[in-house]
């Protein structure tokens, strides 16, 4: 008989080349699976909330897989984390009720961005942080990030890669938070375009610098805001109803 | 003429065999050499206030330097912090007083060591912490912390290594907190004997899970406590009068 299973995972994604099997480079997709098929014995395809790009890390990554292996879930969750490189880790296995879609029954992902604001660049944090060492007008990016949220049309926003039927998304969070040299910006909606945190970041630090008002956020046919390095984000949580 | 630098640093110790310079591995006294030379066109030798272990990390390490050049202080911070590698960062350079000593002027040093106290093993913070899966109590380790302020014959917590004229050292301070997953064990003292901290950690935690008592801390013959791994310490800072 099948079971569905529900893995929350974490992993640094220094190291891969994203979360999606790739021919030719390590993903974290194709470890978990490679790992997953030793333990149980049988060929096993995951199937990911979120396909975070090369550099991007999680704490709560969501996948599903279909196994014919009885062994207990929580078996499963220590062997995998006995198994798994030190870069990914577990955080638990469940059996899901049937029907359960990582990516299609997903209500809503919760990403976080992390800036370091200082003119002496990081040391530890440095795999988890983009640094910018000028001064950042924290209140012109909240008043940006005020005019982000809500239901808009994010084309200027999307990188091309994926053809979308739709550039219109709903942000039902942005909000940005500071501590020491680290300044937090956390972002969530039901799903996002392709690049568009880094780029919705992208805007705020242009609007912290003072290049761009913060007005610019608002506009119909915005300015085409860069695109902030991988590192700096991670998925925090995947939200199932 | 000659000037005397004092410089303050901070590196992540993973990738380097300590402190002191080596023929054949790379040490952060070794690489800051080399790109001191570099930046000054001059050779130069440094002296570091503590010899940190092969693996240990550093947020306040303190060095002197003699140098010729006639470059300000705040443009060697700069391009020493431009050509050094991310792992390696230079907090201040400054010039000191005449007959300053990096070690020798040393009034104190601050270790900190940190565990990792959970079942699920560490994700991003595994590179700075020693994982202990299993319960510690914590009160037990308060307890044998407090036996072991104060000034006594450290012998059972030397490694033979280095020769010592004597084994008695003052820790002035020891104190452990705890939050969330992390415990951290803050070590204060004059100076240190070789693997001191390391074992008075490893001491620490046998009492923690119950293995020794917390009197074994204030025994005259103690029971030889294991040497922690080394990228759970980290020098936090020197002081100077």
């Amino acid at each position: 008989m099948t079971r569905l299973l529900k893995l929350t995972l974490a992993y640094e994604g220094t190291r891969y080349a994203g979360w999606q099997r790739q021919k030719k480079a390590p993903t974290v997709q194709a470890m978990l699976e490679q790992v997953l098929e030793k333990i149980l014995g049988e060929r096993i395809r995951v199937v990911g909330a979120a396909r975070t790009d090369s550099g991007v890390h999680a704490e709560g990554q969501v996948a599903h897989a279909a196994v014919q292996s009885r062994m207990p879930a929580s078996t499963i969750e220590r062997a995998l984390n006995a198994v798994l490189p030190e870069d990914i880790l577990v955080r638990s296995v469940r059996v899901a009720r049937p029907g359960f879609h990582a990516r299609y029954s997903a209500k809503g992902k919760l990403y976080r961005y992390t800036l370091w604001n200082s003119p002496v660049r990081p040391l530890f944090e440095r795999g988890r942080v983009f640094h910018v060492p000028g001064p950042l007008n924290l209140r012109a990016m909240r008043r940006a990030a005020s005019l982000l949220k809500g239901c808009h049309d994010f084309r200027g926003f999307h990188s091309t890669g994926r053809p979308v039927s739709s550039t219109v998304r709903t942000l039902r969070r942005i909000c940005l938070r500071k501590r020491g040299p680290l300044i937090a910006i956390e972002v969530e909606a039901e799903g996002f375009l392709y690049h568009m945190v880094r780029r919705i970041v992208g805007l705020l630090v242009e609007v912290g610098k003072g290049k761009v008002p913060p007005e610019t956020a608002g506009n119909d046919k915005p300015f085409i805001p860069p695109t902030t390095p991988a590192k700096g984000l991670c998925l925090v949580r995947v939200r199932y109803s």
